[in-house]
C-alpha cells in the first residue's frame, strides 16, 4: 500500500489529537482509502507538556525546517496558530512542493491572498476544514457538496466561547462577566478571550466562508465587527419577551448586487433553528439557490473535533497527491453578480432598542419625534419595570430603518434631558 | 479544457433540473473544476411533457442502450427511479466501463450488495448524494468529511412528505387525512404516497446511511418499520403537553456491540433541534466519536435541490475520472465492534402511551398492576378531558421498559373490561 508521509508543525492540543487519530485509526483509514497516512515528523517548541499520545523520540524535532525540508514528507500540517511564523512555515512548505493542511483561520483570513496565490502557482493545495466549525464539514460542503450553487446568505454562529457566554446568560439569568468567568473555569474560554469575545475570530471565519461561497476574499477592514461584551442581561431578557434569542452572528448577505459582511450580536426569532444552538456549539445557516436553506451544526471546538477536520483534509490531500490532482483555492467560483460591498451605514432592517428615560408625560412624544425626523418607523414600544424610582427602560422595535439614520437618531435622543443612559440598539435579522 | 461526457437516463423533474444546471452553470463549473461537463445524450420514454429546459433533438433518445453503449459517454446518470429497469441500466453501464450517478435509494437499498460489488469489480464508482436529503451533502459528509469517525447514532428526518403531514397536524391542529390532502394539493405528496407515509422510503434511506456510517449493508427485513398513518392528532397534542414533538425518525443506534435499525414515529423533546425541523425539511442528526453530535438540515426534496446533489456527484465523478481515481463503495469502513443487530423486541427505552378507559375508581390500579407484572415502571400518569361521557383517555409515560414486555403488557391491558380502545404506544427517544 502506498504511504503518504505527513509532518506536523505544532504538537499542542489539536496536533496531538491528529497524531492520536492517525495512529489509532491507521488500518481503519487505510482500509477506507487504500493509502497509509504516516506521521513522519512532529515539530514543537516544547515536548515537556503532558499529551494523550506518545511519539517515538526520533520523530520529534524542535526545528520546523526539518519538517519542511524533509524530501519524503508529502503534506505539512500547520497547527501552531497565529500569523508568524506560521505564514513563513506554510510559504516555505509550498515552495518545497508540499501540500499544506492548516486550521489557522487568522492567518488565512488576513494573509490568504498571498498564500492562495502561491499555492496556485506551485500547484500545491492548502486545505483548511478545521478552520471553521472544527469537525463540521462546512468547508467541504461549500466547496464540493454545494459546488453548483450560488449563495444569497451565510449566517454563522462560529465562535463557541461567545455562544457559550450568551447561552449561559439566557439560560441561567446571569451577567456577562459571571458567564465569562464560568466559561474560563470550564475551559470554554481562553485566559485572554479577547479575540473570541470581540468578534475578531468570527470575522476571520466569516472571511473564509465568504471566500468559499462568493469567491471574494474580503479583508478585515471590510467587515463591520461588534463583539458580545456589550450585551446585557436586560437585553437578553427583553429580547426573550419579544420572542427572540440574542446570538453573535457572522453574516454575509447578498442583495441587489451588493454584499454585506458583518459580525454582531443579533436578535433571531425563537423558532429559528439558529436560536436553538446553545453552549459551545456552532452552526452555519446557508441560503443557496439550488439546494435551498441548509444548516450545518456541531461542536465548534474540542481536540478531537478539530482533529477530525484535519484528518479529513489529510485524507483528501493524500488521495489527491496519489492521483496527481491539484485542488486550487483560487478557482472557487467568483460570484460576478456582486458589484460592491455594502457599508454598515447603508444596511436597512429591524432593530431592537433599549432607552433609559425619565418616567414622565411627554417623554415618548419627544423620542418619537426624533425617530420621525430621521424617517424611522417604530413597530412597538413597551415600558419596562419601574424599580429605579422615576428612571425606566423603554424597549422599542424599529423597522425598515437605515443603520445610519438609526445611529443619528439615537445620538440625538441620547442628548435629550429625559434620556439618562446611552441607548442600546441591536439588529434583528430575518434569516 | 478536457470534456467529460454525461448521458442521462430519466428526463423527468430531477433530470431536467440536472440538465438545466449543467447548461446554465457550464462556465461557472468549468472555472471551478477545470473540466467541462457536457450533456451528450438524454433518454426518456416521453419527450412530450413540458420541461423547464430544452434540449436539442439530436441529443434525445427513447433507447437507454444508446446512452449506455455510447463509447464517448463517461458517466451515466440514472434518474428513472424504481428497481426495474433501473437496475439493469446501471448494471450494463458499469459493465461498459461507465461511472454511475443515481438518486435511486430504493434500488441501492434493496439491491445495493450486488451493484456495489459489481462497481468494485469493474473499478467504476456509484455516486448517490441525492438519494438522501436531496441537496444536503450528507453522503459526502459521512464518507469524506467525517472519514476518521466511528458513529454511535444516526437519527434522521428523511421523508419530507411524512414530516410535512406531522408538522401540519401539530401546527394547525388538523387530522392526518386533512394534512395529507393538503400535502397532495401542494405537491408535497405523491398521488399514491404509500411508500412515504408507511416509512418504506425512510427505511431505504436509513439503509444507505447505516452503510456509510457503520459499513454494514442491512436489509429491509432487518429494519423495524412503522409509518405515520397511525399517529393521531390527540397523540400529537398530548405529546406537546408533555414537552415533545412527534417526528418520523429513521434511527440507527449502536450500543454494547449491537446495532438497532428502526423507522417509527418518535417523541423528541421540544428543545432538541430535530423537534424544530418542520414542513418538507429533512435533517440528519449524527453522533460521532471525534466530531461529536452534528446536524445536517435542508429541504429533503425539490427539483433543483435534488439536482444540486446530482451535479455535485457529477463534479466528483468527472474529477476522479480525469485523475484515474476510483472511489469504491465497498471500502467504507466496517465497524467491527458491531456483533449483531438488536431486534425490536429487545430494545429498551421510554414510551408514551394513550389508553382509553372507563372513568371509575380502581381502573388505574388494575392497569398499573398489569404494568407491574411485566416489570414496567410508570414515570407519569395523567387523565385527559372527560367530554365523551364516562370514557376518558389516560396518558402514561413508561421508562426503562423492554419493548417486548411493553407490548405484552398492552395486549393484556387491552383485554381488560375497563379499556375501550386499542392502546397506543409511541417510543420516546433520548437523542
Amino acid at each position: 500500500m502506498k504511504k503518504i508521509n505527513v509532518g506536523l508543525i505544532g504538537f499542542g492540543n489539536v496536533g496531538s489529537g491528529v497524531v492520536k487519530i492517525l495512529r489509532e485509526r491507521r488500518s481503519f483509514l487505510a482500509e477506507k482509502i487504500g493509502l497509509e497516512i504516516n506521521v513522519k515528523k512532529v515539530c514543537d517548541k516544547d515536548f515537556g507538556r503532558r499529551r494523550n499520545v506518545s511519539v517515538e523520540g526520533k520523530l520529534l524535532t524542535r526545528d520546523a525546517s526539518e519538517v519542511i525540508n524533509d524530501p519524503q514528507i508529502d503534506i505539512v500540517v500547520e497547527l501552531i496558530g497565529g500569523i508568524h511564523p506560521a505564514k513563513e512555515f506554510i510559504t516555505e512548505a509550498l515552495k518545497k512542493g508540499k501540500n499544506v493542511v492548516t486550521a489557522n483561520k487568522a492567518l488565512l483570513a488576513e494573509q490568504g491572498k498571498e498564500l492562495f496565490a502561491l499555492s496556485h502557482d506551485r500547484g500545491k493545495s492548502i486545505y483548511f476544514e478545521a478552520s471553521v466549525g472544527a469537525g463540521i464539514p462546512i468547508i467541504k460542503s461549500l466547496r464540493e457538496g454545494l459546488v453548483a450553487n450560488k449563495f444569497t446568505g451565510i449566517y454563522g454562529i462560529v465562535n463557541g466561547t461567545s455562544n457559550y457566554v450568551l447561552s449561559q446568560m439566557s439560560d441561567n439569568n446571569c451577567t456577562f462577566s459571571d458567564a465569562l468567568k464560568e466559561a474560563k473555569v470550564k475551559g470554554f474560554a481562553e485566559k485572554d478571550p479577547t479575540l473570541d469575545i470581540d468578534g475578531m475570530d468570527s470575522a476571520h471565519k466569516l472571511i473564509l466562508l465568504v471566500y468559499l461561497a462568493f469567491g471574494k476574499l474580503v479583508s478585515m477592514e471590510d467587515i463591520f465587527i461588534e463583539g458580545v461584551s456589550q450585551v446585557s442581561l436586560a437585553d437578553i431578557n427583553y429580547a426573550k419577551e419579544l420572542g427572540f434569542q440574542i446570538k453573535l452572528l457572522a453574516i454575509a448577505k447578498k442583495e441587489a448586487g451588493e454584499l454585506e459582511v458583518r459580525v454582531h450580536p443579533t436578535l433571531i426569532p425563537d423558532n429559528h433553528l439558529l436560536a436553538s444552538v446553545g453552549g459551545i456549539f456552532n452552526a452555519i445557516y446557508v441560503s443557496s439557490d439550488l439546494a435551498g436553506d441548509l444548516l450545518f451544526y456541531g461542536p465548534g471546538a474540542g481536540q478531537l473535533a478539530a482533529a477530525s477536520g484535519v484528518v479529513s483534509d489529510l485524507v483528501d490531500a493524500a488521495r489527491n497527491i496519489q492521483a496527481g490532482l491539484f485542488s486550487s483555492t483560487l478557482n472557487i467560483g467568483l460570484d460576478r453578480s456582486i458589484k460592491k460591498l455594502r457599508k454598515i451605514d447603508e444596511i436597512e432592517g429591524r432593530y431592537y432598542m433599549r432607552l433609559i428615560v425619565v418616567d414622565r408625560p411627554g417623554v415618548l412624544a419627544k423620542i418619537s419625534g426624533v425617530f420621525a425626523r430621521f424617517n424611522i418607523s417604530i413597530a412597538s414600544v413597551s415600558q419596562k419595570e419601574r424599580r429605579r424610582s422615576s428612571i425606566v427602560p423603554i424597549v422599542m422595535v424599529a423597522h425598515g430603518a437605515k443603520e445610519k439614520n438609526l445611529r443619528l437618531a439615537l445620538d440625538a435622543i441620547d442628548k435629550l434631558d429625559c434620556v439618562k443612559e446611552k441607548s442600546v440598539a441591536i439588529r434583528i435579522e430575518e434569516v
